[in-house]
C-alpha cells in the first residue's frame, strides 16, 4: 500500500463517507486511492467553491465532516469563500490538499506556493504530512479535529511523495466528540436571571436551533417570560409548524436595535452576542441597549441543549408549549415579486424540505411566508461571501437524498459558483433553485442610499448592476444539464414550483422580478 | 474630501488608468469615489478571479499596474487563484481591498478575517492603511510597489473608516522605476562562457521575449552557436514572421530533459533555471544535465534586454540575425482536430494579434502553426492555476483595444472563470475565445498513464472528465451575452474563425474534439 490508500482507508475507519474533488496531477495517487474506496462517494466540481460549499451543506445536515480534494495552493484558495462561510457554521469540513514533492519545492515550480499560511487563514486545524507512513494517522487527526467541538475547518496538506511513498494499513479509533456538559452554577446564575422578571432575550444559535433545542426554550421561555430569538444567518434553523416559533434578528442594525430595545438581559446559547453587520459612519455597530446585561449559558464548544433542557428543569418549566399551527398561504396572484414568490413557496413547500437562502434582499417574504408551513430546515448564509447558496444546496441534497432542497439565490450570488448546477446534473440531486434575477447586487444600492449617496451617478450604479447584458439563467443552467424554465408572472411561477416539487432531480427556475 | 477619494486622486497621480471591481458595503466609499474619477475606467467582474486575472493581462501588454477593488478577504480569497499566476508573470498589480471599520473589527462580525495573512500569500508587499490622512501616501506606495521591478502583486487593506474618514489630497510623486543595469563583469563573464565554444542555451524569460530582448539574443546566437529558448510557459513572448525564432521547452520532463541533453551551459536571462511542473516517482525534477553549467546574466530585477545588447557587443555580433519568414498553413480540410484548428489559426491569424493561451493539452499544434504568421503576442498559463486564459484575454483587449485577442482555452479551465465573458459582452471587447472541448481534463488522463495507472477505473476516469451531462458552451456563452457557435467540422470551424476575425466584438467558439 501507499501513504494515500492508508489515509483513504483511515478516513473510511473516521466515518468519512462524502469526498467533493477536483484533483490535478499532485493529487492523482489520492484520487487513484479514493477510487478504491467504495465507502467514499466520490463527486466532481468543476470549481473548488463548489467542493467547499457543498462539504459546508453535507455537514450542517449530518453533523458529520466531508472530505475535499484540492489542487495546491491555488485549489485551496478557489475552496477558501466557501470555506470561510463553513468556518462562521462551524461545520466540520476535512480539506486535503496536494503539494508538491518536498524534495521539489527548492525548485519553487510554477505551481508552488505557501500553503500553509494560505491553509491557517480559513483552518481552525492544519497539518503538513511529513511522512507516508503517518498519513492514516493525519487522516484521523484531521476529521477528529473537524469535528471539535465545535466544528471547524481542518486542512491536511500532503505532499505527493507522501501520497505515493509505501506504508502500512494501521487503524487508529476516532473519540466520540462530546460537547462539554455546562455546569450547575452557570444553568442557576442564568436561572436567577430569568427569574428576576426583567425583560430578557433567549439568542440561540447552533444545535441549540433544532427541535430538542427550541423545545426546551419555549418551555423556559413560557415559564419566565423571556422571548426567543436567533442571529439573521445561522447555520441551521428548525421551524415550521409543530415547532416552536422563534424570531430572527433583522439583518439592518437600526431593526435590529429596535427589535432588541427594552431588553434588560440577553442569554446567549451556543452563540456570540448581536453586532452589526457592517459599520457605518455615526451609528452604533451595539445592537443590544447600552445597559443590556449579557451572560453566556453555552459556548458553542459546550452542550447547548443540555444546558437548555437543564435550565428548563431548574426554572420547573412545563411540558406544553406553544407551537406553530400548520397554516399555509393562498397561492398568490397578481404581479410577479418577491411577495408572490413567497407566498407560493408557502403554499407548496414539501414537508421536511431544506432551505438554502442566499437570497440577499429578495428572501425575506419567502422567509415570512414559509414561518406556518410543514417543518423544514432553514440554512443561511454564515459568512457573508457570496456563491454560497447552490453549493451548500448541493451537498445537503448529497447528504439527504430524500428530502427536498430549494436554494433561494439572487442572481449575484449565483454567477459565483454556478458551476454547482452542473454537479447537480451529473449526481441528479433533487435541488430546486430559484434565482431572484433583479439584475443588480441590490443590496449595495440599498446600502448606498442608507450611506447618504442619493441621485448616484451612471458610472457608480453600473458598479452594482448585472444588466447590460442581463444574464440568462435559462441558458446558463441548460448548458450545464440542468433542465431550466423562466417565470414572467405569478401563475407561470405557480405552475414551474408545482413541477419542481412534484419532480425528482434538479430544476432551476429564474425569477425574474 | 474623504479618504477614498484622496485616494483615488493619488492613482491617477501614479498612472492607474483601469480599475476591476467587485465590490460589497465596506468598499462603497471607494466605489463612490472611482465614479468620480474619469481618468480610471471601473470595469465590474462578477466573480473576483476575473479581476484578477484581467488585471493581469492588463498588466502583460502595458506594463501599469491595473488595480482590483474587493471586498474584504473572501473578496480577495477568490481572486488569489489569478493573483498566484500573476505572481509568476511577475505581473505589477494594486489590490485594493476593502475592510471592516478598525473599531468594529472586536465583535468578529461574519465576513472578518485576517485579511493581512491571506494578502500575504500572494502579495510582494502588503500593507493595511492606518488612517484616512494616510491613504493618498498608501495608493503611491502600493504603485510603486507593483512596479518593481520586477512587477508584483501589491495588496492595499483599507478599512471602511479610513474610506470614509476626513482627508486632505496630497501629491507624491512615483518614482519612475528602473531595472538594475547589469555589471561588466557579469557581462564579461558570459562573454567568455559563450566564447568557450561549449554547447551554450541562453534562457531567456520576462521583457528579454519581447522584440529588442530577441534580437540581441539572435544576434549572440549567430555569433556564438548558443541556443535561446524560453520556459514553457511565459507571461508574454513575442513571435511570428521578422521576428527571431527561439525554441520554448517541452512540457513533460522527459522532453525537455532530451532537448536539453548535450548543453553544456545555460545562461539564464531575467528568469529561473528549468525544472520540472511537476514531480514524479524515480525521475529526475532537474531537466538539465548534471554536469551543465548555469550562470546568471540578469536577474528578473535587472535589465535583462541592456544586458543581452551589452553581450552582443561584447563578442562584437553583427547586426544581421535571421527572422522567420512569413509562411502560413493553408486552410485545413478533413476531421476536425487540434491539428486542424492550430491550421486554421495559423492561415488567419490577423497581425498584432494577443493570444492568451490556457489551451491545455489541445494547443500545441496553434502554438507550431502560427509561429511564421504574421507578428504576434503569445501569453501563458503562468502559475499553473486553471482558470486565468479568459480573464487575462478580458485585460489585454481593455489594454489594447486596437488588437484582436484570442483566447485558446480547454473546456475544464474555462468553466472556472467563464463569468469573464459577460464582462467581455458588457464591455464589447474585441475577444475571440477558442474552446477546446474535449470534455475531459485531458492532461490529468495522460498523467495518469505516464503515472503507470493504465487501465484505470471507470471510478477514477469520473473524476477527470466533465462530461455526463456535456457541457453546452454555446448556450453557456449566449447566457452571458456573447456571441457563440460550435464547430463540429474543419469546415465550420474555418468559416466561424473567419467570421470572429472579420467582426469586432466577443466571439465564443466551441470546438467539439
Amino acid at each position: 500500500m501507499n501513504g494515500a490508500e492508508c489515509l483513504m482507508k483511515a478516513l473510511v475507519d473516521a466515518g468519512v463517507t462524502l469526498c467533493l474533488t477536483n484533483p490535478g496531477t499532485t493529487e492523482i495517487h489520492l484520487v487513484a486511492a479514493l477510487a478504491k474506496e467504495p465507502c467514499i462517494r466520490s463527486v466532481l466540481g468543476l470549481f473548488e467553491g463548489v467542493c467547499s460549499g457543498a462539504a459546508d451543506g453535507f455537514a450542517r445536515m449530518t453533523g458529520r465532516p466531508a472530505a475535499t480534494l484540492l489542487h495546491l495552493g491555488p485549489g485551496l484558495a478557489n475552496a477558501v469563500a466557501n470555506l470561510h462561510n463553513a468556518r462562521r457554521a462551524r461545520s466540520p469540513v476535512v480539506n486535503l490538499v496536494g503539494d508538491h514533492a518536498q524534495y521539489h519545492r527548492a525548485n519553487d515550480p510554477p505551481l508552488a506556493s505557501d500553503i500553509l499560511t494560505l491553509a491557517k487563514y480559513v483552518s481552525g486545524w492544519v497539518r503538513e504530512a511529513s511522512s507516508a507512513a503517518g498519513l492514516a494517522a493525519d487522516g484521523i487527526a484531521a476529521v477528529q479535529a473537524a469535528l471539535g467541538p465545535p466544528g471547524q475547518v481542518a486542512t491536511l496538506i500532503i505532499p505527493a511523495d507522501h501520497a505515493w511513498g509505501p506504508a502500512q494499513a494501521t487503524t487508529t479509533a476516532l473519540a466520540q466528540p462530546h460537547p462539554a456538559a455546562v455546569s450547575d452554577q452557570t444553568v442557576d446564575a442564568a436561572a436567577e436571571m430569568l427569574r428576576s422578571g426583567l425583560p430578557t432575550v433567549l439568542l440561540l444559535g447552533g444545535s441549540a436551533l433544532l427541535s430538542p433545542g427550541l423545545q426546551a426554550a419555549a418551555r423556559i421561555a413560557q415559564k419566565s417570560g423571556a422571548v426567543v430569538m436567533s442571529h439573521t444567518f445561522d447555520a441551521r434553523m428548525a421551524r415550521g409548524a409543530g415547532l416552536p416559533e422563534f424570531k430572527r434578528l433583522p439583518y439592518f442594525p437600526e431593526r435590529a436595535q429596535k427589535r432588541l430595545s427594552g431588553y434588560a438581559q440577553i442569554i446567549l446559547v451556543g452563540t456570540h452576542p448581536p453586532a452589526a453587520f457592517f459599520a457605518y459612519p455615526e451609528r452604533s455597530v451595539q445592537m443590544a441597549p447600552d445597559d443590556c446585561r449579557s451572560a453566556v449559558l453555552a459556548g458553542p464548544h459546550e452542550d447547548s441543549v443540555g444546558a437548555l433542557q437543564a435550565l428548563a428543569g431548574a426554572l420547573e418549566a412545563g411540558e406544553d408549549i406553544g407551537t406553530v399551527k400548520e397554516q399555509r398561504p393562498e397561492l398568490p396572484t397578481g404581479a410577479l415579486s418577491a411577495h408572490t414568490v413567497g407566498a407560493a413557496l408557502g403554499a407548496l413547500l414539501p414537508e421536511n424540505a431544506i432551505i438554502s437562502d442566499e437570497s440577499g434582499t429578495s428572501g425575506e417574504y419567502a422567509y415570512r411566508l414559509t414561518a406556518a408551513a410543514p417543518p423544514h430546515d432553514w440554512l443561511c448564509l454564515t459568512g457573508g461571501a457570496i456563491g454560497q447558496g447552490v453549493p451548500v444546496g448541493t451537498g445537503v441534497a448529497l447528504a439527504c437524498p430524500d428530502r427536498k432542497v430549494i436554494c433561494l439565490q439572487g442572481d449575484g450570488g449565483a454567477m459565483y459558483t454556478l458551476q454547482a448546477l452542473w454537479t447537480q446534473a451529473r449526481e441528479q440531486l433533487d435541488v430546486t433553485t430559484l434565482i431572484f434575477s433583479n439584475r443588480k447586487y441590490q443590496i449595495l444600492q440599498v446600502e448606498l442610499a442608507r450611506l447618504g449617496f442619493t441621485d448616484p451617478a451612471a458610472t457608480l450604479l453600473n458598479m452594482m448592476d448585472l444588466g447590460r447584458p442581463d444574464l440568462d439563467w435559462v441558458q446558463l443552467a441548460r448548458g450545464m444539464g440542468v433542465e431550466a424554465a423562466r417565470a414572467e408572472s405569478t401563475a407561470a411561477f405557480n405552475t414551474l414550483l408545482a413541477r419542481a416539487m412534484a419532480e425528482p432531480g434538479p430544476h432551476v427556475i429564474e425569477i425574474l422580478l
